[in-house]
């Protein structure tokens, strides 16, 4: 009978050191680590700055603008039930809850209120009806709100986050026995970016600092208890848009723990295989979009930890995240052949990303950015003296690198053609350039001809605009990356954005990928980084 | 100066201690004293009994019926996206706050879930759009609210009170990456009315037992912190309906400490030259609805304590009111001109309500009410041995009714006729037999001679029948008395009524002072005295 039990015991103990549960214990320890460098959110109090009206105007950014019509007090202490409707102007972007009163002016308050309450990034979000709502996310994201008010004299918050600069206030319906006027709106706006000293140098250009600042407004915006991808919108970490937010925060506020946190949180809830899921979500508790895996975010993650770690000097985080790089390059090389070209078979085909564009063939950029997460991988194997585990790395890199310039390289024309269709895009340029492939002067030539051809595939979104300006200067397109950041982020700044938008065409401001252009996020973290080529490179973009 | 500094302090002590300051004192203490008699409120958790669908049917009360169509658990544990709009029945009319779950069934939850939720009283309230609203109070009533939801697996629940039967709800905006289910509907229903002990005669009619049991419902329902006139609509404490929820109360809940509540909150509220308010508000802290006074119903104050007194032998309350029974006899008074007549000069003329009939000529009515409250506020002085104080207003009462005799009566046609028109009205006769100015024959006579003349101005509503099965009974109609419960009330409930109604019009479903039918308040305190009549007289009413 005992021995039987000690069997029993011998058997668990056999099972709950199995690996499996020790990889287990270790997410579970990095969640802990996750919540300890949780920052604490900066709260201040906004108050709108005036009364505005929308005006149409075909030359202003999707058609509509907003005019100056009165000061907040002309609005406060006139009767609501006057007005109808009307827009209050916070004068930058703001993320946090909204508050206001109804105050009564003649005789006692009957009945319940009904106000709707519409919060917009840009002004044609208050002038597109949403309904029948032609889009393809949840309805839920437009950010209109109708609230029964039946208690006055008191501070109603709505008890929902919103992104905005605009709200539009509409009443649904009062007592014909009383009157009432609104006061006291306002914004309890959040953030976890803290304070930053901006380094411009004085002769850097008007729409640089304004590029620069606006860069900051909309990275301050996404930096809450993670670093989100859209305040608005869709609220959470995801691991492209986080690589780029730490590049910027690194050259902007500084927060390295919120950094810290979300590396943690992503390894925390990895899959039991190791693999990262593309984005994670923290309430009610952090947890993943389960089943969503993205190769190209998920390489991301090593480059991420490596600047983190150059950033900071924090080897204890690093080391402790190091299993998690291993993991992501082991599940990656699966899916290159034996040519050490990227090549899945049809049905395992792994999501990519890279930008919002369904016509780019993605098979040059994958292998490229196997390249570029396998060369800063060994860079980060070597800072943590774990290059004698992973000694293969190197050789698999330069194996891939050589197959590529073999099988998808044309040098007769000097471009890099993807996919059966040999496409020729800029993306696949890119990343042959940011993976070192080319020499910086055949990426410069690369560069030079997809520039010079219409049909190329160009970037859809402002994340692929990143990726390429950083392949411009890493192939001494100085002028180039300058003049190009000018001119598309620059043309969100003239087109009056606060905060650099989600998806960017300088061509179609109705461009979205969601069929419905307010479903758009206005304030997005993969639009934030000019601040990073800013002040990483003041010699190109201050001068 | 110890001189002047004396004279200071007498001239404050005087100043503070003004009759108008001993009033505001003696207010302020009977506001202590209805916030010490606040009832506790019981708080049951109802579950929906099953979904139905509505059905047009041109013989169901304003034309919709509900049929049942599933259990509960078919609806939650089916994709909420494949149904798109459900009502679920909770099989009876409830007043409380609704809760329910969103439960993920595929996939994360990757983006907020929009749902409408309509609550309804009847079938009609969910067959008949809102919008365009055509109704003349506060859109904001009616019980429509649109609901945001970022996180699952939690309970959520609306924060606004609601009174109910039917929830529909409808799903307006989800995500195409995820499904789910809605799952534990349910109502934290609360009432102070307690239970009651039902004593119903063997041979008691079924339909008159099926009266008695909504006439319980409908004022329990009423009865919360306050008597409510009703929970969906206005939710507030009005004199008149006050009056008789006290009344059915004294013969089923024999809640007392709410009618004491109600009492002191009146009398504390009451304006500065003493008269009280029509109707008074709980939060958020008592207040009246300023300036809003109305005759009838500042004189059914003093029939209601003195039926709170007969009923509780609580002298101590009825002695501290006495100066608002007084007050109201003091101000009624000033409207009656020399010869004893209800007489106000046109621009002073002040609100009287007795009925939904705009049509309704109201002098005779208040001539009436004004004798049976000077009769009742005597009866009272007599029980507090406070007739001394008041020993004219015997003398007063008789002579009023002798004025109604000779002004208002016509012995030819055997009934009272009012205003300048000669207006015939059930009303009319109703209040002159009510305060005895008719012997119990003539008044029998003239009710009689109104029955049976289709023109004359029959009552719009519930609280003037109440007042109708009075009168018959006061004049020996007990067949009548019977009849009409059965055939107005029991119209009621057999068209289906869970609770009785604000308005009900045998002959017309969608009558409405409101503009709008689903404006109505379809559980309403001024119709539940079907109780009172049945309990006070079984001879009558349970035979």
């Amino acid at each position: 009978m005992r021995k039987v039990f000690i069997a029993i015991l011998a058997g668990l103990f056999i099972f709950t050191t199995s690996a499996q549960d020790v990889y287990k214990i270790q997410r579970n320890s990095w969640l802990e680590k996750a919540e300890k460098a949780k920052p604490v959110l900066f709260e201040s109090v906004c108050s709108p700055i005036c009364v505005v009206k929308s005006v149409s105007d075909s030359n202003a950014f999707q058609g509509w603008k907003m005019q100056r019509s009165a000061d907040m007090d002309s609005l406060y202490n006139v009767s609501l039930k006057l007005r109808k409707q009307i827009i209050a102007d916070f004068g930058r972007h703001l993320t946090g809850y909204f508050s206001f009163k109804l105050n009564p002016i003649s005789s006692t308050p009957d009945a319940p209120v009904r106000l709707k309450f519409t919060f917009a990034e840009v002004p044609a979000e208050l002038n597109t009806p949403f309904d029948p709502y032609p889009g393809v996310l949840s309805r839920a994201w437009l950010q209109d709100e109708i609230v029964t008010i039946s208690e006055f004299d008191r501070e109603i918050t709505i008890p929902r986050r919103f992104a905005f600069r605009y709200v539009k206030v509409e009443l649904l319906g009062s007592s014909p026995y009383f009157d009432f006027t609104i006061s006291e709106m306002k914004c309890i706006a959040s953030t976890s970016a803290g304070s930053v000293t901006e380094k411009l140098a004085e002769m850097t250009l008007p729409i640089i600092k304004e590029i620069n600042r606006v860069s900051l407004e909309t990275l301050k915006e996404c930096m809450q208890t993670v670093y989100e991808d859209g305040p608005k919108r869709d609220r959470r970490l995801w691991i492209g848009d986080f690589y780029l937010e730490s590049l910027a925060n690194t050259y902007s506020y500084k927060n390295d723990s919120l950094t810290k946190r979300c590396l943690y949180l992503l390894a925390g809830l990895a899959a039991e295989d190791g693999r990262l899921h593309a984005d994670v979500f923290e309430t009610p508790k952090p947890h993943p979009q389960l089943g969503v895996h993205c190769l190209d975010y998920s390489l991301l993650f090593n480059s991420t930890l490596l600047e983190y770690f150059k950033a900071t000097n924090d080897k204890e985080t690093a080391l402790d995240l190091w299993p998690v790089v291993q993991n992501q390059i082991k599940y990656a090389l699966k899916y290159f052949d034996k040519k050490s070209i990227f090549n899945p078979a049809e049905k395992e085909s792994p999501w990519l990303f890279f930008d919002w564009n369904d016509k780019l063939d993605k098979t040059v950029a994958m292998q490229g950015l196997m390249i570029f997460s396998l060369n800063n991988s060994c860079e980060l194997a070597r800072m943590l003296n774990k290059d004698q585990e992973v000694n293969e790395w190197a050789t698999v890199s330069q194996r891939m690198a050589k197959a590529a310039r073999n099988e998808m390289y044309v040098p007769s024309r000097g471009v890099f053609l993807s996919g059966t269709e040999h496409q020729l895009s800029y993306m696949s340029q890119v990343w042959m350039i940011l993976s070192g492939v080319t020499s910086p002067n055949e990426g410069q030539k690369a560069l030079k001809i997809v520039l010079q051809t219409p049909d190329a595939i160009y970037p859809g979104a402002p994340y692929a605009y990143h990726y390429l300006i950083e392949a411009m200067i890493k192939c001494n397109m100085n002028v180039e990356a300058k003049q190009l950041l000018i001119d598309y982020w620059g043309g969100m700044v003239n087109k009056g954005a606060d905060t650099f938008w989600e998806v960017y065409d300088p061509k179609n401001d109705y461009l979205t990928p969601y069929k419905f252009f307010p479903a758009n996020s206005y304030c997005h973290a993969w639009s934030c980084t000019p601040v990073y080529f800013i002040q990483k490179y003041p010699g190109i973009f201050q001068r």
